[in-house]
């Protein structure tokens, strides 16, 4: 244990020592470390690809589910589908150094803010690789030192993918010291970096429920965090039943086990009887699984080729990320507003409706990260909105809320620029 | 204890549920509420008064210095003072609502964020009274809930203000619940306080360094603090003496209490001869106690009427809030850097120089809220950098960095108007 300590330590002094040299790094050298970067993902391939074999092999002895050894499998396509991010990365904007808000005082001192980078971040991951090589590249770009932690199943190829992103980094004159992976997995580990308040800025859990909650629990340092989605799509009265199907199917089966993926239907009594069959006849093709509360049941009842079973109360507020959808009539739009109160993860919650004041109310209303109307909730994604890669996509409210891109990942500073001015 | 943790839950759930209503009190109720406030202070003069001279007999008793007892004195102009600064935050424009980076996507979906509140406030803070009516109208005017406690030593007159607020609150329509004041000086308040991440979205201590690290080491939710002020200012080799004794003679003079006052002043060697002695001689005009390195005590000896004393290593670093300050002569920009680096607490740091290049620097490579060039510490504020009034200054890196004014009291939620629109 006392050794760990002192490991953890000379890693978070070396961070934040090169946190400071991170922040002058210029553009141009940034983009040339990602390009290296990109490169090495293919010239190490093979390298790469054996030590995942070794990972893959392992998890299989060790009985990990197929859905799990399909996350951990790397290849040559899923490379160069990394290596392509980081080419994208590369073609953002730099979030650092912009000047904004500037202004000038009465007493002609001028002052506004500048982007700087947040410091020292840290991240603590689950299982899928390339997570390794995706928040290394964004933290890279916008000037910060980061600690990676991965899982233990995907250690070798977390080992491995570090090790071309340190060495393609550092050849484009990156300090040393930006990008260091955590290769001991004693437990013990995370317990202290999760107290490393002095050398860690902002802590960044990715992974399942468990995770997130024993970081929130158990940092000194703040945390962003999100990955738990409970989206409701709601059927306002006045829902057109075609519409109604199209964003019901592509939010449900489109990609069913992302956060941004409908959880649960919430239909107006008075649309039921036309919406719910055209959804349900979409959904039957693509083998969607319906739980549905009783008045919807009566009215799924029939439907060719549709699973349905009753809905219990589990279903209400469940992250499914599967092929299973829950459904629910109610009587009016607060009771949806209040039923996405209550089960809602605070993530996406979307409205189908022609009704204006409906419309209004929703986006007032609902409390959540992201609010559509008319639109799937698979929208909610740093890339669909235009802020290119995400590091995740935040369900806290401080800081950043929804996707988190690159101008998340830094803070400001004051600047003022005067000629004497002393305060009056 | 079972019955304070159980009288915190239900104070819990009642901000929490009223939160929800104040993120659509209009802009006109609440400034109406503001109104009603600063009028009621007037009226209920009498009232807080005497609840304040009780506090202060009692303070007396307990043998509080006479710093402390001004700090919780009231008066009719004090009064008067805060009910002005309720009226200013009534004519500060409201940040909730506001609707910004509106874009079209390339298939016609229109997305942007929204300014909403971010929920339930707490804050903590010591003997000053004056806070529970900034803090309340702060949280007011950007439609967040707040749960109040206060010092033990000021509580007549807390108790006495914050019914003041409530019920000119609730006469303009503020729902109940708004504003509430923890009555319950027992110490096990604070500790279960700081556990209530389902009720707290963000807390603010307000008092001395040993609140804000109870706070930091003890808080499972996120927490904005500030307050502590560690601030240089660098004369470079070029610092014209004349700006450097007035702008010296400002920071340290001005208020010498507040964060913002300087601290420590640093002089390059090659301006130390012609400036130390220009600062010296108005700092002896007030009495300023000078601790100075062995070079700066050389330099400063024989200004007549100079407090003189050679400095000791506790004085780098060390917040003076009194007429006390370090001297220290330094032989580079780099080594000023440095001492920055090491000894400020990242609050505000300046910079005297006619040297282009000196300054940029500077305003690049000091990491702190705010970096000046040529103009006084004492700049750090909300009211003179035009934000309006502060909640305070925020000396953490994410969400708010520096002044915290209405704004920062509010997050934002993402918006997406669609006509149909489904992923790709």
């Amino acid at each position: 244990m006392a050794s760990i300590v002192e490991e953890l330590e000379v890693i978070g002094r070396r961070a934040r020592a090169t946190a400071h040299k991170m922040a002058f790094l210029s553009t141009e050298a940034k983009n040339k470390a990602l390009e290296n970067i990109a490169r090495s993902l293919k010239e190490r391939e093979g390298e790469i690809l054996s030590a995942n074999a070794r990972d893959l092999a392992a998890g299989r002895e060790a009985g990990l589910s197929e859905a799990m050894l399909d996350r951990l499998l790397l290849n040559p396509e899923r490379l160069a589908g990394m290596a392509s991010d980081v080419r994208a990365v590369a073609a953002l904007p730099d979030p650092v150094g912009r000047i904004y808000d500037m202004r000038t005082l009465p007493n002609g001192l001028q002052v506004g803010r500048k982007r700087v980078p947040l410091g020292v971040i840290a991240t603590i991951y689950e299982s899928r690789p390339n997570v390794t090589v995706d928040i290394a590249s964004l933290c890279l770009k916008s000037g910060n030192a980061v600690i990676l932690r991965g899982g233990k199943e995907a250690q070798g190829s977390n080992l491995a993918l570090a090790r071309a992103v340190q060495e393609a980094a550092t050849k484009a004159g990156v300090p040393e010291g930006a990008v260091q992976f955590l290769e001991n997995q004693d437990r013990a580990v995370v317990s202290h970096l999760l107290k490393m308040r002095d050398y860690i800025d902002l802590l960044i859990p990715r992974g399942g429920a468990g995770l997130i909650k024993f970081v929130f629990e158990n940092a000194a340092m703040p945390v962003v965090a999100g990955g738990i989605g409970v989206c409701h799509i709601y059927l306002d009265a006045s829902a057109e039943p075609e519409m109604a199907a199209a964003i019901a199917y592509n939010a449900k089966v489109q990609r069913p086990t992302v956060c941004n993926a409908m959880d649960a239907l919430l239909v107006h009594s008075a649309a039921a009887g036309a919406c719910l069959p055209a959804v349900a006849r979409e959904w039957a093709k693509a083998k969607v699984e319906v739980h549905a509360d009783p008045q919807a049941l009566a009215t799924l009842r029939g439907i060719p080729g549709l699973k349905l079973c009753l809905a219990t109360q589990e279903d209400w507020g469940k992250e499914f990320l599967a092929l299973v959808a829950a459904v629910k009539v109610v009587d009016s739009l607060d009771e949806a507003l209040e039923h996405i109160d209550r089960y809602g993860s605070g993530h996406t919650e979307a409205i189908i409706t022609r009704d204006y004041l409906s419309a209004q109310r929703f986006l007032n209303e609902v409390d959540a990260a992201c609010v559509f109307v008319n639109a799937s909730t698979r929208f909610t994604d740093g890339g669909q909105f235009g802020l290119g890669a995400e590091v995740g996509i935040s369900t806290g409210r401080l800081h950043a809320r929804g996707p988190m891109g690159l101008e998340e990942l830094t803070t400001y500073k004051w600047i003022g620029l005067g000629t004497g001015q002393v305060r009056a």
